[in-house]
């Protein structure tokens, strides 16, 4: 058997080795601790290394990208040695920012040949003839008939508080006068216009005109800073939804949202319904706050404002009772609300600014989804695609440019951390990346937070789904999630609330004491991944298509960003498909209230998705319940779904 | 010489006279003691007989109509015994009333063949399928397919308020609902309609839905309540502007509006211009309250309001700044607002309420104008037609269906008593007609006040017209309106501020003092007339015709109501022209406001007459001054004009 020579950059001395040696048991012979939390099984990505000269036989490239591999990146583990070769160790902090990399949403890039004529705020400078005794006309039909000159536009409305303020504002600099102009919005018919603004003197191009694009997740609250001129997004921040505190999924939000108060309270639907309102507005409000300090611009001068979320958090910051969602038949009051003045919304930006909330399709399929739908491309898409958005609520829309089918799985909040034991949200401290050794059971963990080593308070979304996945390939748990309490190790065990794994040790932990998943943990976490796989499979059925077929599977979301998809599909949350097939697109319902606040072409798609989706209300579906229980074992009860899984285990 | 027999009802016998007696002399024979506070020149009326069987000569019918003519009624100091005749006294009080009838406005009918469809607000009943799993279409959506199935209208507006209401609206009578829609506004394109308001179960047809048209005097408000399914005026009620106090014509107000306080306002234009909205506001709401109780009604189910009133009113009615209005070149802000709704004007009907403030032309030829002339006909009229309406202020419209041209008259509020010793508004104790004596200069006179022997107070406009004609017609002053001294009565005199008339002796008044008119005040009215009549002969001369080719001569607004045109010739106020021409329309601003609530048709025709009136400027106009200087005579410089006074004053 041939030998060959490898040598490490950075080590002293080159190691040889016979054929078919793997590139970690080179590094280990050279003295070269490489990290290998998975146990060897190319699971995590973490033993990957650079070869700089040479080439190696990768029997696996599973978290590689094709660029990755083109690079010379292997999987120490996975890589097998036919030849001399050199070799890089690329320091650990730069695979994590790789592995991240991989992992987060398509940037956000100013539509091509985006033009500010697109999006219907326009700024108008005007020099009026003053009147005299031979042109008495009024101040208002004065500056109509200017801005009639300088549009093209026939007619234009006016508040009443800004037709209190003309008369002195077109005197103040000599009828030289800067209005703000919304050339249509989407309550109106085609051509309408109004004045939204009026300022004395002359208001150069260059000054900037905002716009905000808010999403409001019953988690989280995102807000893009928008330069209406350029497109170009100056700021971008998010927030926990201030109604947490009243509940961490809809159905609490419904529910508290009813209780009522003997206080006075100007909204119908209960006092609880106030209460959150207000506190949405605060969130929204405070970021709007934060977003203008990053670039120095005035909240006054945000002058529209696109909202997408679900319907509930629609309801809800609009104070329209919700009630109606939580209880059967589940019909929301409204769909497609008006276009509102913010002073009438409660948004701090300027006054008469239209805050356009984007329309939804049904109670559990709302603007979220349509903007997402939007931003996806999949509303235009000639390939079948499978969009899902899983945030505190999961919602899947399937079909291509000719037709579009939509479901809500009530998969609960179980990957947001509710119902688990250690669950928590994706803050400092939360597990959010794990893999356990096949041989020793021990686990490697990665925890949220900038201090190194920093310690572990939970487990959040992607920590419990990669969790599930090595439990369940090392043969911790079965397919139905029983614990083997008879592996050779300490960290199984019958706990309080019944068998358990020990994530971290009391010692190790941030709290003090030991981190723990336990089967009833599990039991959530399989009943909600079980009901949106479920979703897929009724989804596709419907349609009379094997969910295979679809040719690719966009993830939107707060959840999507940061979810590993090779351990969603092992534990049967993802459908098993090719990994290119996957996209990651981040807050598409963000991205769609940006994209609609941009462009009414953008705007009116939204509108036409959510007319053209047909929703499938599953507890009215027949088949859902069989689907759901099929989907309850680890991948699935059937294993031909899963056919990469089956092979890993057959592997194992 | 022939004897005839005259028998007068009541009198014990008969009495004996020649042919050429007067029937006043006849009575005098009988020993009846006819009143004749003119002296016997046939200008009071107060002689007024009943002929019941034969015939006299009438030398003169003036102020007997053809109807009373014809009725037999004949002036006792004009009428000519020629044959036997029975005659019959008719009461004091029947003769007033008969005169006083003579002079009041047009009945308010419902216009023919008027029908509820016509005007824009309608109530629909409907029964909507409820929601069911199959069926998950939102509230708001379900609401308005029904609303389409039943009304043919594609799409209906809703405001936040109600959308937060609509959901257990809907389910609280098993989703049988009565929606409020209003069809059409003015400043929607056409087609457009919104939903007012929703109200749970089915409420019959029979149920009354009301409007109001308001009508925004600088001096007197007036409120009609209309039920909009009959058109019927169910109560009409009019009260002094609350504003009154704080100035008494529109330019005091408009100075009043300026003042300016640290107290926080959230007007433009002046915390006073936030007191006189808050004191209209507060006359209309208690006119609307006093309407509502007369017929049981609830002022929230008023649904529509349209409202008449000149610039000023309108623009200190919607807290619009009006200082340029009093500034030259004299504009306004606005002269045709939006509709609004009614919470956001402040006027306590249904806050949802379309209010409709109806257009103007100019900054003194306001919606009071534009709906006076709707009201006149004046703009389908084939005959050229004058038309005016003197209250605080003086307009004039001249023009037919062809062609529209106006002005206003800096007239000032003289005619309603300001600027004159002892003027006053038409209220309790006001003299309103006065006669003069032409032998004895002693005056007759009527108070207003229901009090039989009433004491005067002072004069109303009514009654300074009269004086002012009395005083010159019987000599006591001449046509430049200088007082003869040398008349044998003690009445004129030299007073404090110049030669004056004694009006009523201190013993005989309600003060205990001389009521007077002076020299000082005889000058005011002569400007305030001469005002009015330059804005005739610019008007007249601007479209090249004599003004006594005016065929008609209508007469509208609270002043016209009351103004004695005999007397109003003879002093030059009017032109010269046969009594038959002059109609007297009442408040025309109320009643266009009405039509216009009424029908969408009549609504469109004030804003056509708005845009058709072509405003002349006066101060602009190089004429006006030479005819007002013309005016300032008694009747006028050039007596050729007034050919009647002419022929009067050779008479005496």
């Amino acid at each position: 058997m041939a030998e060959h020579i490898i040598t490490f950059a950075g080590a002293p001395v080159p190691v040889h080795v016979a054929t078919g040696t793997l590139v970690s048991e080179a590094a280990q012979l050279a003295g070269i601790d490489l990290q290998q939390p998975c146990g060897g099984q190319g699971r995590c990505g973490r033993c990957a290394v650079q070869v700089t000269a040479g080439d190696v036989r990768r029997r696996s490239t599973l978290r590689l990208s094709p660029d990755d591999v083109a690079a010379g990146y292997a999987l120490a583990c996975q890589s097998v040695i036919e030849g001399d070769v050199s070799i890089t160790i690329p320091p650990q902090a730069g695979i994590e920012r790789r592995l991240t990399t991989d992992r987060t949403a398509i940037e956000v890039t100013v539509p091509l040949g985006y033009s500010a004529a697109a999006q219907p705020m326009r700024r108008v400078t005007l020099t009026l003839s003053p009147p005299d005794t031979q042109d008495q006309t009024d101040d208002w039909s004065r500056l109509q008939t200017a801005l009639r000159q300088q549009t093209g536009i026939g007619a234009f409305g006016i508040s009443l508080p800004l037709l209190r303020r003309i008369g002195p504002i077109l005197r103040a600099q000599n009828w030289a006068v800067t209005a703000l102009i919304e050339t249509d919005t989407w309550d109106r018919p085609t051509g309408a216009a109004r004045i939204v603004d009026l300022w004395p003197g002359i208001i150069p191009d260059a000054a900037p005109l905002w716009g905000i694009a808010v999403d409001i997740g019953t988690t989280t609250v995102s807000l893009w800073l928008v330069d209406l001129l350029t497109g170009v997004v100056r700021a971008q921040v998010a927030e926990y939804n201030g109604q947490i505190s009243r509940g961490e999924d809809v159905i609490s939000r419904i529910i508290y949202s009813t209780k009522k108060s003997p206080l006075p309270n100007p909204l119908p639907g209960g006092e609880g319904a106030l209460e959150l309102r207000d506190l949405v507005l605060k969130t929204i409000n405070t970021l709007l706050v934060t977003a203008c300090k990053r670039v120095m611009a005035d909240p006054a001068s945000v002058v529209k404002a696109t909202v997408a979320g679900n319907s509930t958090m629609i309801h809800l910051l609009l104070g329209i009772p919700c009630e109606s969602i939580r209880l059967t038949p589940f019909v929301t009051t409204v769909n497609q609300t008006p276009v509102l003045p913010a002073a009438m919304v409660g948004l701090n930006i300027h006054p008469e600014a239209s805050v356009d909330c984007l329309p939804g399709v049904a109670s559990y399929v709302g603007a979220d989804i349509s903007a997402g739908v939007l931003s996806s491309g999949l509303d235009d898409a000639e390939a079948v695609t499978l969009f899902m958005d899983v945030g505190t609520n999961g919602e899947i829309v399937l079909g291509n440019r000719e037709w579009l089918v939509t479901c809500a799985c009530s998969a609960g909040p179980a990957f947001e951390g509710a119902g688990v034991q250690h669950g928590m949200r994706a803050t400092e401290g939360a597990i959010e990346e794990i893999w356990i050794n096949s041989d020793t059971y021990e686990p490697t963990y990665r925890v949220i937070g900038s201090a190194p080593g920093a310690r572990a308070r939970g487990v959040c979304g992607s920590g419990l789904i990669a969790l599930l996945a090595e439990l369940f390939l090392t043969g911790i748990i079965d397919r139905s999630g029983h614990f083997n309490l008879k592996l050779p190790t300490t960290r199984v065990r019958q706990g309080e609330h019944g068998d358990e794994y020990v994530i971290v040790w009391a010692a190790e932990s941030q709290t003090g004491s030991d981190i723990v998943i336990t089967r009833v943990d599990i039991d959530n976490l399989l009943r909600a991944k079980a009901a949106i796989y479920a979703g897929f499979s009724v989804l596709a059925e419907k349609v009379g298509m094997p969910l295979e077929m679809a040719e690719q599977v966009l993830i939107g979301g707060s959840f999507g960003k940061y979810i590993n998809v090779e351990k969603a599909v092992e534990i049967g949350l993802l459908p098993d498909m090719p990994w290119d097939r996957f996209k990651f697109l981040g807050n598409t319902a963000a991205r769609g209230a940006y994209l609609a606040l941009l462009d009414r072409a953008a705007r009116a798609r939204i509108t036409d998705i959510a007319s053209r989706m047909t929703y499938i209300e599953l507890t009215a579906d027949n088949s859902f319940y069989d689907e759901f229980i099929s989907a309850l074992f680890l991948p699935h009860t059937d294993l031909s779904r899963f056919p990469t899984v089956q092979a890993a285990l057959k592997k194992v």
